[in-house]
């Protein structure tokens, strides 16, 4: 493959699949836009979750039992600020501050979201692009029975404890400039395993980014994050059927339907491929846990392939 | 004594001072106003090394060797910015940068630093009443022959090398609320051993204070912070010399002449008690050396039983 392979992303899940992703093509022709409404800010500080688990996946720094976070990490920071008296129920390891630090003290100097990830990468030694899906503030909120919650609140705090009776995504009308570009010029768009409402829905929000999906002449290859019924991680399982989707790669494609060509399916979900097709997509099968760095390769390489081949049909 | 013991403070040695002052009366009746004007900002971070170092030697939790910082802290959140590619001259442990996290998160959500300071001292199991001189940003600046520097360009950055060929403060007109009513309602006033020129200076520059310590019925009693023609700590001897001062308790009885009472000189410098008569206060000999606690102790009785005994003289 040439340029450009684009992939949008929300955090774990995708950090996985681009790991993948960037030993299949050359890293330099990769482009990751990635989710930005998990952000949130801690102590004064900007978190990015998301960009950061990606950052940290690609860089080789990630903690690999959660899937985020820096390996052997230590929270001699977040020990101290609890000494002060500051609420410290989202986790901040010390490197980990680091990254928040500098891209606060960059952003305060009026430095976008896009150029300080940009500089992170760099420093970092991750050759993707990684892009932000919006230099904006994006701000996913859910709706529970006590009331609408920040993501975060939702998520870490209160551990998806609650059922989700509504999903609204506050602020950015406009994604990162080089988004709508990418997608316009990508020989191959991928959509990661990630969240299709909390992590995929906030980028397809944004103002042209359907539109450039639905007009481009790329081949557009989702990998279902719904295995079996569950969410390979997270509460994409819970917040589909509460929100009352089918909680299947059915329902995922319904929501992808007006721009995705290919499903990328479990085997264990193969019964589904005629439903898949029902709703638009072509369905095609492979294994799609990802155990480990040949898994990874492997189903980037099927999802690129599975794009080709689409593209010459 | 009752209340209440006011003592203008810059770092170090006003740290070290005042943890003899407070064994030697009830912390609760002392209030340190202590030096803003070497207060920077690192990485976006508000540092006020003065407060801090009062904070964590009061608190029992500063390093003995360096006199500053938090003992046995850690750099995970330094080594990870430097690997970011920023700067780090100065020195932040990981604990100390929990301190400026939470200050600046407060400072931004407009709690004024007298307030976040209350807040820290509280935190931190600190009884006496630490007052920042001022509310509003004070910055020391240094002339030297290489031009203008911020204070901690000079201090830490180029660590002192440079000569001192002027000094001014830039910002701050007003002091804190509560700095005059203390001064004007205080028993004893002590000005700690501490930098006449940037330490005490940008305290004294403040509206208001000078005639305050001038007009205030309290005794006034400083602690030459310059022994046997060295400073005890830091660069005051080659600054006083350079801007042509005296380098002795006398030199320093001068700056304070308008103000004060009492000069205590240490044991070494005896033969200089006519000289600082001549430039105004009294002057009494003791030993200043604060080599353990019993010192620091023994130096505050002394400074408060001088005060005590000028002003019923």
């Amino acid at each position: 493959m040439g340029a450009s392979v684009v992939v949008l992303c929300g955090g774990v899940g995708a950090a996985r699949f681009l790991e993948g992703v960037v030993r299949v093509v050359d890293p330099e022709t990769v482009t990751a836009i990635v989710n930005v409404a998990d952000d949130a800010e801690f102590h004064g500080l900007r978190v990015s979750p998301d960009i950061d688990t990606v950052l940290y996946t690609l860089a080789g720094l990630v903690d690999p039992d959660q899937g985020w976070g820096v390996r052997g990490d230590t929270h001699m920071v977040q020990s101290a600020l609890a000494r002060l008296g500051r609420d410290t129920w989202f986790q901040l390891g010390d490197a980990d501050l680091a990254t928040h630090i500098h891209r606060t003290a960059l952003l305060r100097e009026g430095v976008p979201l896009t150029e300080v990830t940009a500089r992170l990468a760099r420093s970092l030694g991750v050759r993707a692009r990684i892009l932000p899906s919006s230099d904006e503030r994006q701000a996913t909120m859910v709706r529970t029975d006590g009331g609408w919650l920040p993501f975060q609140e939702y998520f870490v705090h209160r551990r998806q404890q609650d059922t989700v009776r509504e999903v609204r995504f506050d602020g950015a009308g406009k994604p990162t400039p080089g988004v709508i570009d990418a997608i316009d010029d990508a020989r191959v768009v991928l959509v990661a395993p990630s969240n299709p409402i909390v992590s995929i829905g906030p980028i397809l929000a944004l103002a042209g980014v359907r539109a450039a999906l639905a007009r481009t002449p790329a081949p557009i290859v989702a990998i279902s994050p719904i295995v079996g019924g569950e969410a390979l991680k997270g509460p994409a399982a819970a917040m589909l059927e509460s929100l009352g989707h089918e909680v299947s790669p059915v329902g995922v494609a319904r929501l992808y339907a007006d721009f995705l060509d290919v499903m990328v399916l479990d085997e264990r979900d193969a019964a589904l491929a005629p439903d898949v097709r029902a709703a638009g997509p072509r369905a095609v099968i492979a294994p799609t846990i990802m155990r480990d760095l040949a898994a990874k390769e492997q189903l980037a390489r099927f999802a690129i392939d599975a794009a080709v081949a689409h593209a010459g049909a």
